[in-house]
């Protein structure tokens, strides 16, 4: 699916498709538009994470401000009307995701925020007891130096997924390469009570560019989740990806084979 | 007053003096050392604001944490005993101070977040209801683009100072030039209810390097203050700052002729 947009400014847009797969319909006037009246979104609405609690969606975004890339929040209930609630991050902070759940009646956020200087970009946690206001904020998942896939910055992919071993987490880990930046995925595993618990890491990526519109497009080599669903079959997860920053992607996989691997691969 | 250190990381250290001006006294022991071990202060303790409310005496200071620079408070009633509160602010922020007052029985800070790409470094306002989680987040001074003595990155200085006009406000603002960094000073002020509401700004700086000891140092050019007192004529202020990284030096000046030059240089 290719969506042209003259302004290159970011949205968020409903597309729709019976089975996931096959005749998306993308409904253009359906989402929430950037207003470029409102500070924190004037240079646009990037990669949203959607999480459902109770009735409510919850959708952490990058917007675009003026003074650089924070974490938003909007909330919808029936992807018509949505409510925007406010920054809940100041700039450079961005691939941010709410639990699903609360831990001790506190709300939890992953985030990833990003220093000026040279010292890589990891992935924090931190909690609110009201979605407003945030604090208790610590650094999570490191991005390790040099040479690893994921060496010096790494963002969080879909809102976290709930097993029975733990919250799985997909991340994207980048490597600077001679050609540009190369996004791949990687799994970790959160403590489902306490989920500044790091259970497991795994050492190797999981998921990179291979297919050729991964390989190619505006920003070459690039996979990046916002989003996944787990199946009926309480295995399956289908995730929803940007590839090469042009188009969306879906890939499969099983989920007991995910932590399988991660715990036969650990770091 | 000089202090040599050999590791290089900045630390709290108390220093007397019977008049402010002379015959200091740096008592090395007493103040607050980098816990190494501390993740938000492993590389050092930086730029400490100081608010008094009440008994006690709030420090809000940078972490030099292993995730880049963030915002950090401390308390103490005696200078002898200090107590860590806490991560403010995720990497990379600096320049915080709290307000005296709570507004609205909201806690307002000051800071400074750094965003990785180009897009200046701007005072932003948040506020808190129990010092540990905050929100409202905004941008409310920005540095401005080009030319401008503070283009390119402010920050503020010493903690707001309540007149009878408003919250005077000295920040710092650099401008980048062939040898580096030039950091200069400048004035803005606030409402004294509502500090969100920038009521003056003014055009031209009204303090910058030009003694030998803040034109030369470790980092040359640089005034850095980040405590002021109001002496007992409830109109000359008292600013401390660091000097070209190296040394501390003292400068007053008169409010009310602060005030009238913020009016008369309005931008």
């Amino acid at each position: 699916v290719r969506v042209e947009d003259c302004t290159g400014l970011s949205r968020l847009c409903v597309a729709r498709s019976r089975d996931g797969y096959t005749d998306w319909i993308i409904e253009n006037e359906r989402g929430m538009t950037p207003q470029r009246d409102n500070f924190a979104e004037h240079w646009g609405i990037e990669d949203p994470r959607i999480t459902k609690c109770g009735d409510d969606y919850f959708i952490t975004y990058t917007g675009f401000s003026e003074g650089g890339p924070l974490i938003c929040l909007a909330s919808t209930r029936d992807f018509i009307t949505f409510e925007r609630r406010g920054v809940l991050m100041p700039p450079e902070d961005k691939d941010a995701a709410l639990f699903p759940v609360q831990f001790d009646g506190r709300w939890a956020l992953l985030h990833r925020p990003v220093p000026n200087l040279q010292l890589g970009a990891h992935i924090w946690l931190s909690y609110s007891p009201d979605l407003h206001h945030w604090g208790e904020m610590q650094m999570l998942i490191d991005a390790p130096r040099g040479g690893w896939w994921d060496a010096g910055k790494i963002g969080l992919g879909p809102p976290p997924l709930a097993t029975e071993q733990g919250w799985l987490i997909c991340y994207h880990g980048v490597k600077q390469t001679a050609a540009g930046s190369l996004y791949r995925l990687g799994l970790a595993l959160l403590d489902l009570e306490d989920p500044s618990k790091l259970l497991a890491r795994g050492n190797e990526w999981v998921f990179g560019p291979s297919a050729p519109y991964e390989q190619n497009g505006d920003v070459p080599n690039v996979v990046f989740p916002c989003g996944w669903i787990l199946e009926d079959d309480n295995d399956t997860i289908r995730m929803y990806y940007g590839a090469a920053d042009t188009c969306i992607g879906v890939a499969t996989a099983s989920v007991q084979s995910l932590l399988e691997y991660l715990h036969r691969h650990r770091r």
